[in-house]
């Protein structure tokens, strides 16, 4: 229940302040021998690196993940695995220009977390957002690795759906898009529409919203609970815990509001022994338990709070404020939450696989998609 | 952690089936001295019992909640007062057609839990969709009860805003109006619509969605935590566990991937020494922390996936198979979730201030809007 | 976390006070599949049934245990099955004489909980020591009932091993005995110098302490976790919360300070593939995970607080008092524990076995000695 | 309910093995506000460090914590405070001598954690121990001095009062010895006794077992709760998962099984308006809940396992192997163990506090002894 931790077994406890010495986090209850070493981390720490385009804020953080605990050689491979106890993960802050905060150490920002951090606890580290720093989601990105580990056959992938009012066309989706431009965008024809209308946003010193849908396939039959441990609100929770993030559905989510019953149902049929299902309406949990379809999650994330142009604020002494940012920060941070959310997912799934494999033996699934965990 | 409980200071446990003896729930770490009574629960039972008009099934209950525990005489006032320990609440199911689910123990139902609950046990209460049903949200609402004389000063609303593709017209909102009519409506020249709409689908044994906004006005700001302790992500973890629930937001929620940030900062004045708002599209939580706005959050709830049109569907032999459903159920579930969202928002803002207080001291809210506790 | 609940996948709440309308039990995370009847939990409780003999309170009690959930037929055999979901276990108060206590409603007894729940609450349940009571371990031994059933192939078994200054001789320890007495007693010879003494005990109006050894076999190598999961300090806290308990130990326990490190060590050899260890001063653990040997455990558990003789205490006003026990009590409440022992015992080792599948996969062992779970 | 994390609301996760790079932990839940800084901490660690005299292993550590988040600057006072996020602390290790343990890589030394965690993890750090290593326990004295901040007013302090057969005679305890000789002795003239018992085990090669008393004064009644959230259940379960204990005893402990009602009974008087005991045989606890009386516990520790005579163990393989361990070990763990103690103390206190506080308001108790928190 710490403020800091999430999951229950496979359990992520994250740490550290934007602009301190370093931020990490601490994954216990991970399955043992599973292989594990600093690069299979660093490889999606990248993906969600500062620093890419010209979009994204220009703070360069080496970002490199140390693997502190938790990992050693296996006894027959002699290659490094994870040995089931903690596995503490650092990422040193090499970037800090606390400099560029010094101005706002009274006040408080509109849509920023000063006034209400303050408001709790009666001091604040101001220092680039402090705790509530996007810099904390590397630490989700790192323990997300592991998960992924532990899931070994599971497939989690998100992609930027919609950006400021421009969506895509889901007809033109095409996963392997989201590698080919800087926007996560499944849609090759929408890319210079959002570059264009980005441009613009950059420009003019504003910021705009996105939505992100993350999925996950593989998933089998059978995980989530009932009632208060249902995938899907373990899920939203989870998601909703992103910075930005201010909505979240699963599957056809608020779109449902308005079908018929008949037009929701998921029929389902038989192939080859495996029930497949006509639709995925339900985006892969029903009564809180996954239905073995892919888990469709989508979140809306907020335009960045922090804008050029000025803002009327408070300070610490009660006084109204005119506020003008001058630090470093992303027109979208839609364009930087993807890894965040596909980290968010793996999380979930690894902690409700753990959880279910407790409970009931938990089938034919194993980590790392084999072997011995 | 435990599958049936939510909560950490404030935990509510529940438990029952839709066709066993009885149904309830356990309230566990509920403050000393609070005034407590089993009509004060009934009231909150009493609004969301069936059989209340033509458009929710016509299933009739008692719905009677006995406390079993946890409230004592006060020694001062020798009125029943909750004494800190675990208050144990029980209603009995007294109107049980179980015949009515024989012709379907064998049958997968889509869109409802049914196989996944085998999928996962290998067994399940098929009567009424057993623990997967609506009659569970009985207990959440008893538990609600419990947290709103936590809550005191703190004043929880909800009303449905949309139902089908029918939404209301936001400037005519009259919170008098939700309990004027059978639909939760604010919006008084919308019912009428709502009820023929209703009417339609009910005669052709159909289902519809609806949208459901919750409110909770008078919470202080400092309620919440960083990180995985977000108020808006407890909120959201605890409305997407409620039935049928396909998605949630807080304040401009999924529009606001489409602001900028000029349009969706919530510029912050002085009046009387207070911090004023000019605008709540944050909903009340910034950086998981209550602002001292209203939380505002909104609930996109499915479509009844019992329908009396025969659907595809499968059955425990594998073999596909034609489900009809006969038993009694709502055309539109959203109807009678409106108190379950505020029980929810409930328990989820009683345990955020317990949990703040148990970290800061809490300033200077109390347990019942006074008092001992 | 919360104060009523034990355990984190097998995860037991109990409630209820000695002379409210009920008390009970909640466990939630059972692994389904299971078959369990009321009687195979009345089992259990009729062995810590008061009433027994003339050493135990006359209070008489049917404590008739109802299951209200969690189990329902299985779709082969048609008998009762857990079904995965909780399980809420009720137990009503039939013979409440609560004038009894009248008299020290206002007055804080030497010994008991009075004075530390008025302290915490402000308010207390003072008929029999409301929650304090050790009726409520009555909830308990119905929990572990249910535990024994998850636990299968494990033998749990308890002894009386002192009463009052008198030990038994380890010499001539034989379990079945246990069942030849009505004190717990492995050593024949023992049991009519502990009747001698308890009469005395008795007569007298006074009270005695008492030594329980309570053991687990069958338990395999690899249940419980490093540092603070570990199976010692869990079962340590476990037995520690049964009412009475001042002390516990694991193994060779206090007298190991005593030893050196030859005396201590537990030499293991191997016989037909297996370890063997030449002794047990462990107890069944070492660094905090099971060896595969007997779990062996120790309680002391003091006098009872109520006595005849009257006792110096205050009451509520703050004002010195002479306290007269009236109520019924037993001399030696080591003489109930023997049960609720075995039920601690039982309930963290199901939790534990669920935790180690969960994150490991959990080896050969097999909920209920086989099957599905 | 993570395997290494500790507490509710003063929540602590410790990580790291004896050879890996660093161990440390993370503290969250932290009251804001209380002044902290590394000097702070490393008072405490420096009286566990080992290389004190020739009593404990030779093997010298730095043992120099680092404060890697959590503290800024207050804004009032520009000193360092807690802020209410997570506190990391780290501490390198500076002196590892990997090869004297290749000898054992594939034994399973008697006593050790060698056997159970291959068994339960198929995989091991057997480097001085791994994550089973005392190294861990720095972390837990790290966060201890953490805990002590919150908890200003609460004086915690150990003492060794037993070692191998020797213990010291109570009547002439004087707290201000423990800190005159390197036994933590708080009987003048049981200190030679001891040095000399100690130089014949260690020239022996052998080692001995102790008994540590840890007390809290100071503790308001009040801390604590019912069934299993009791002050004593939980001290039992921190107390011993520390490294070596066999056993622990609050207040008379075990000898209170001989006592009868009239001698165990702690009479209750008023002095100038204040609950005055005639004794403390309750060890400050009755019910799971502090009377305000000292805290009184008692921990047994065995032996250190490593001894230079050979035993008879396993190796991997499953054969019979001689071991002779060649490492640097204590003869007698319990000379490091009551900083350990102390730190364990404090948690399970500051986690009981604020637990408190959230559900009751905690009454006039405040963190550092004053303030903000």
């Amino acid at each position: 229940m710490s403020h800091n931790s999430f999951g229950h077994l496979f359990r992520v406890t994250t740490w550290g302040e934007s602009h301190g010495p370093a931020l990490g986090c601490v994954v216990d209850g991970c399955p043992p021998g599973l292989t594990l070493t600093a690069s299979d981390i660093q490889h999606w720490l990248d993906r969600r690196k500062p620093g890419g385009n010209r979009f994204v804020t220009q703070r360069r953080e080496a970002d490199e993940v140390k693997i502190l605990s938790g990992v050693f050689e296996d006894a027959r491979t002699g290659g490094p695995v994870t040995t089931g106890t903690p596995i503490s993960l650092l990422i040193e802050n090499t970037d800090q220009r606390s400099k560029d905060y010094a101005a706002i150490s009274t006040q408080f920002r509109p849509g920023h977390a000063d006034h209400t951090y303050f408001a709790k606890y009666g001091v604040r580290d101001y220092r680039g957002g402090g705790r509530a720093s996007a810099r904390e989601t590397a630490a989700r990105v790192a323990a997300g690795a592991v998960a992924r580990k532990v899931l070994g056959g599971v497939t989690i992938r998100a992609a930027l759906v919609q950006v400021g009012p421009h969506a895509i066309d889901r007809r033109r989706w095409d996963w392997r898009q989201t590698e080919q431009n800087p926007f996560w965008c499944p849609d090759a024809e929408t890319v210079p529409v959002w570059e264009q209308f980005l441009d613009q946003v950059r420009k003019a010193g504003s910021s705009t919203g996105a939505i992100i849908e993350v999925t996950a396939e593989g998933v089998p039959p059978g995980w989530g609970a009932p009632i208060y441990g249902k995938l899907d609100g373990e899920l939203a929770g989870a998601l909703m815990s992103i910075n930005a993030v201010k909505g979240v559905e699963i599957g056809a989510g608020f779109a449902a509001a308005a079908f018929s019953g008949e037009d929701n149902a998921d029929a389902m049929t038989l192939e080859d022994g495996a029930v497949r299902f006509a639709s995925n309406h339900a985006g892969g949990v029903a009564g809180g338990i996954s239905t073995g379809q892919p888990l469709v999650a989508r979140i809306a994330l907020k335009p960045t709070s922090s804008i050029l142009t000025p803002q009327m604020a408070l300070n610490e002494a009660g006084e109204a404020v005119e506020v003008r940012t001058t630090g470093r920060h992303d027109p979208c941070v839609g364009l930087r939450a993807a890894p965040v959310a596909e980290a968010m997912m793996a999380c979930v799934l690894a902690d409700a696989f753990l959880r279910h494999r407790g409970q009931t033996g938990g089938g034919a699934f194993r980590p790392g998609g084999e072997g011995r965990g």
